[in-house]
Formats: structure tokens, sequence, C-alpha cells
């Protein structure tokens, strides 16, 4: 196959653009201070977790791997250290031997996991609220022995589901209630699911089962008796 | 520039793909019903939204423009068009004239932006309900007009903040109260710096000072009198 000019120009262009990105990494900084709460990765996700504690007044240490993100994030005035937080070192320096929580709300899956397995096995006792992409990524953070974890979208979902039952005419008590029933049905699903995690024939059946059940069990538990 | 031959061979590669993909793309699908509800974006959110009016036994049509998304939605058993939903026959084929709530449940920004402006303009009467991937695409959208929209990670990242602060000694009323407080304060923070949308400075400024404020606030509206 013959690349066209134009098409070499842009993807010599992609593959320059990478390699000076490697090329203009900065150092990662020095963590000084160590706080009850250690949050790895300050997106979208994180930095709802910290300003929720800034609010209540409680400390944390936020480490943020994309560079170009931590200066987007300092632009707006809150302190990060641009760090990897699968570092052992990095870990121990931010104190992670006697926080009392480790906020896990790193994007990427793969990252997620690899910094997971790293907390889990240099701070066992540690305490982790993870972010999950997906159901996959739910499954395997539960195999690392994770019991807290919260898909990144669903409870977004739930939101738009409930404003999107009110303009269909349900009063703001029904549709919270319809809501409710779906996320505590949903909850128990996953759980039972993450049985059949390494099953996927096993998964879509018991997925398919759970849906045409869940009408009619949402009838009959929420009609006035 | 000169790429290296293995380079050279990976871009090519890439672009490989990427044409292939195209000529790979199956026709679009013919859509035949309508109902109430036109879910455009079938991914993690719309889904969401989808099983809970499915359990409430509400109509609608799903709309996916990814053709590898599309297989793995149906293998749950989902019913799903394959379409571009910005293309206004497949809208008038959907019922869109006809429709109660537009959930426009787009992932990609430019894609979402496209659509919202199509179903604004040539249907101005539909509701819609949209999901933003950050808050610059929440501006955009409601630039549009759009009042409804939700941020994919807000209301996840708010079930992390409530449930870290459960574990940092909070009771469930208190860590509940910390976090509906945050998220009606950061809901009028979001209203009031479309003001400044388009002037990033001012921007900055007024989350700065939302910030510093918000603690205060906090402490003295939540303390027992």
């Amino acid at each position: 196959m013959v690349l066209s000019p134009i098409v070499y120009i842009l993807a010599s262009r992609l593959v320059e653009k990478r390699f000076n990105k490697v090329a203009d990494e900065p150092e990662f900084d020095t963590v000084e201070e160590s706080n009850p709460v250690i949050i790895a990765g300050f997106g979208r996700f994180g930095q709802i977790v910290g300003r929720v504690l800034r609010m209540k007044g409680i400390g944390f240490t936020a480490l943020e791997h994309d560079p170009a993100h931590v200066n987007v994030v300092r632009k707006f005035g809150n302190k990060i250290y641009y760090g990897d937080a699968s570092r052992v070192d990095l870990l121990h320096a931010a104190g992670a031997e006697e926080a009392t929580l480790f906020v896990l709300a790193i994007d990427n899956v793969e990252s997620s996991i690899h910094t997971a397995e790293i907390v889990r096995t240099h701070f066992p006792k540690l305490k982790i609220v993870a972010r999950a992409r997906n159901r996959e990524h739910y499954f395997r953070l539960k195999e690392l022995g994770i019991e807290n974890i919260i898909r990144e979208t669903f409870y977004s979902g739930l939101e738009a589901a409930r404003i999107s039952l009110k303009h269909l005419g349900d009063s703001p008590t029904s549709a919270s209630i319809a809501v409710n029933y779906f996320r505590d049905s949903d909850l128990q699903l996953i759980e039972e699911q993450f049985e059949h995690f390494h099953d996927q024939d096993a998964m879509i059946a018991k997925s398919k089962r759970a849906s045409q059940q869940l009408s009619e069990a949402f009838t009959k538990d929420t009609s006035p008796t």
C-alpha cells in the first residue's frame, strides 16, 4: 500500500507529536506532605471527590499522571502533584502507610488496574474507593478485592433517567422511586454477574433474564396493595 | 522529517484500517416504529436511560452510530437501530415530529453538538435531555437552548465522595447532607459560569472564589444553631 503525500504528512506529524511528548515530559514532583486521603487521577471524577473533601476541610494529596492536565488543574488554583500513582516510592512519600483512604480515580483501565494491584500488594490495609469505566473494569477491580467500585457514568445515567421520567409525566416522587428501584436492582445484578465474569454466555443469559423480570418485579413491588 | 520503516508500516496499517473500516460499514437500518422517546447514542449512558424506561413499560427507539457497538448491544437482547441520529430523514422515520422526548446520549462532543443543532432546527418543540462530557460541552449545549444537561461523570463522582466521607467517619446522613450541599452549589456555579463561557480568565476567577467560599458557607449553613 502506498500512502498519498497528505496522509504521509499527517502521519508524520502524528508520530512527531508523540515522540516530542515523551521528550518534553517534565520530572515527577516530589511529594512533601501526607494527608488522610490520597486521590490517584485528578480528572473529572477525582476532582469532584477532592472538591467535596475540601469543602469539608479534609486534607488530600492528588496525584495526576498527565502533565497537560496538571497544568489546567493548577490554573484553577488547585494543588496537585505530577506523578505516577503506581510507583511504590511515590506512594510511600504520599503517606500511603498511614492514610485512611485511597481514591482510585484513574480513567485509563489498564493504568487503574496496575495501580490497584500495586496498592493492594504494598498497602493491603489501605481502603480503596475506585472508579470503573464499565462492567468489565468493575469485575477486574473486584477480583483484586476492592469493595467500593463506582461505574463512572452509572449515576449520571440514572439522573438522566429521572429527569426523563419527569418529562414523560411522572411526579418527582414517582420518578425517584422508579430510578432508585432500578439502581438497587442493577447493583444487585452486577454482583450476581460477577460469578459469571469469565463466562460471557452465562452473563448474557443472566442479563436477558434480569431485564425480562425487572419490569414485572417493579410493577408488583411498587403497586399499592 | 523522514519516517523510519517500522513507523511507516505502522502508520500505513493505521490508515489502511481506517479506510477498510469505512468500506466495511453496513447500510443504515430502516426505522419502522415510532415511540414517545428517541435515544440517540446507546452506550453506557443511553442504555441506563433505556433500561429504566423499559422497566416502566415506556417505548423508546434507540439509535447508535457505531456498528461494532450495535452488535454487542444486540447480543444482550436489546432492540437498537444502526443509524446516524443527525440525519433528518432518519429522525422523521423515528417519529421525531410526534415524540415526547429526545435523549441525546452521544459520547463524542462534536457529534453530540451537531445532532443537537439538527434536532433544535428541525424539531424545535422536541424536549431534549442531554449528556455532556465536561463543562465546555455543557456550555455549548446550553447555548443551543437545551435546558436539561447532565455531566456524564458528575453524579458518579458525587457517589464516590459520599462513600469516601463514610469511610472517613461521617454518618450516612451527614455524608449525604454534605454531598447534596456540594451538588446544589456546583449546579448553581455552573449556571453562573455560563455567563463567562467565552472569557476563560473570568471563569477561572469565579471558580477560585467559589471554591474558597464553599467551605465557609457549608459550615455556616449546616451547623446546628
